[in-house]
C-alpha cells in the first residue's frame, strides 16, 4: 500500500510540475512578475496583500490576484476592495493550491489577461506543510509568519521556509504583547534558508512596506518577469 | 488519475478507520480519556496542553502526551516541564498524524501503559485541514483559535470545527491589541456546529482554565473513559 501511494504521489506532483513548467512559461512571455504566497491560516496574508495591491494600484502599476480558500469567498471580497481584479478559487476540502487550477482560473477570468498585467499575486489555502510541495510556476514564493506564532515555526516547518525565495514577518504593531523574539526569529529563518530576504511588516500600521514595494519592484526588473 | 486518486484516498481512509477503532477500543478497555487537539501552526496548543498536564498533575490526575510535528522535538521538550511522560512523533514530512503513528508510538513507550492514565493527550501536526479527515480513535477532538488568527476561520475551514467535539480560543490575553471580535467568532462556530462547547482561555493568565479542567472531569465521569 505504502509503495503504491508514494508512486501515485510522485506521479500527481510530477503532473503537476510539468503544467507549472507551462504556467511559468505563460508568465515569462506575458512579462508578469507572479508570486505565491503561503503561510499559516491566520497569518494575515489577506490584509498584507490588501495593502500590497493598493499601493501597487496607487503607483501606477498593473496587478490582479487569485485566492485559495477551502470554503468562502471571504478573501476575494476584502481583496476586491483594493480595486484590483481577484477571482476566488475554492478548493473545497483541498489543502493546497495546485497548477491545474491555476491555470483553470486564469482561462476566462473577464477583464484579466496576463499580457495585461505587471503583478499577479497568488494567496495559497492556509497551511504550512502541503503547498510546499506544488509548484505553481510562481517566480517568488513567499512564506509570511506573524509574531503571535512563536519563533519555532521555519524549524518546524523547514519544507516551507526552504522552499520560499523571500520571508515576510507579519502583525509586527503587536509584537511587544506577544513577547515576539525578533533576533531568535531571524535566525531559525536564517538557519532553514540562509541569507534570505526577510521584510518585518505590519499591515496595520504600514510598517516595512516601502522595503518590501522596493524589493517587488528590483525583482520585476533585475529578474526579468 | 483521478479516479485512482479517490479510490486510493478512500482506501487510505478506510484502513486509518479501522486502526482508529482497534485504538478506540483500546482506550475504553483501559479508562483513559483521550483527546485529540488540532489547530493551525502557531495558535498555542503546546502552550495550553503544558498548562493541561501541569494542572492535571497537581491534582493527581495521571496524565501523558504524544505530539506531533514535523520535525524536531522542541514541544516535546516543553512538555516534559510538565513533569508528565510525553513522546514526540516526528512525521517528516507528513502533514497529519494518523492512527498507525498513534499506535506505534504508544506501543514500547518506557513506563507508560494506558492502563495507567487517566488522560492522553494527543497534539496533532499544526495544520487546520488534513488532520481533520483522520481518526486517532479519541473520545474528544478538541479544535483551538486564537485571537489572533481571525474570527473567519471556523468558516474557512469548517470541517475542521465541524468534526470537533469542543473549541477553545487561545490567547484571549491579547485579545484587545488584536482587536478580536468575540461576537462574532462565537458566531462563526456556532454556525459550523451549533452548540458546541466553547472555552476562553489564555494559558499566559490560566483565564478560562478551572472551566476547562471542569469539563475534563466531567468527561471523564459522564461519557466514561
Amino acid at each position: 500500500m505504502t509503495t503504491r501511494i508514494v508512486e501515485l504521489r510522485r506521479g500527481v506532483l510530477k503532473k503537476n510540475d510539468e503544467l507549472a513548467a507551462g504556467l511559468r512559461a505563460s508568465y515569462a512571455a506575458a512579462g508578469v512578475l507572479v508570486l505565491n504566497l503561503v503561510s499559516s491560516p491566520g497569518t494575515g496574508k489577506t490584509a498584507f496583500l490588501e495593502w500590497t495591491l493598493r499601493e501597487l494600484r496607487t503607483r501606477g502599476a498593473r496587478v490582479a490576484a487569485l485566492v485559495g480558500d477551502l470554503e468562502t469567498d471571504n478573501d476575494a471580497r476584502r481583496l476586491a476592495a483594493s480595486g484590483a481584479p481577484v477571482r476566488q478559487i475554492n478548493t473545497h476540502g483541498i489543502c493546497h493550491l495546485d497548477a491545474e487550477m491555476i491555470g483553470k482560473h486564469l482561462d476566462g477570468w473577464e477583464g484579466v489577461t496576463l499580457g495585461g498585467l505587471d503583478y499577479l499575486f497568488i494567496e495559497n489555502v492556509g497551511n504550512l506543510v502541503c503547498p510546499s510541495s506544488y509548484d505553481l510556476g510562481e517566480k517568488i514564493r513567499v512564506a509570511l509568519l506573524s509574531v503571535t506564532e512563536g519563533e519555532d515555526k521555519p524549524l518546524k516547518y523547514p519544507t516551507m521556509f526552504n522552499s520560499a525565495d523571500a520571508a515576510v514577518i507579519t502583525k509586527m504593531d503587536i509584537a511587544e504583547p506577544c513577547g515576539f523574539d525578533r533576533e531568535l526569529a531571524l535566525r531559525n529563518i536564517n538557519e532553514i534558508r540562509p541569507g534570505m530576504r526577510i521584510f518585518e511588516t505590519s499591515a496595520k500600521k504600514g510598517t516595512g512596506m516601502d522595503e518590501w514595494l522596493a524589493y517587488l519592484d528590483e525583482e520585476r526588473k533585475e529578474r526579468g518577469a
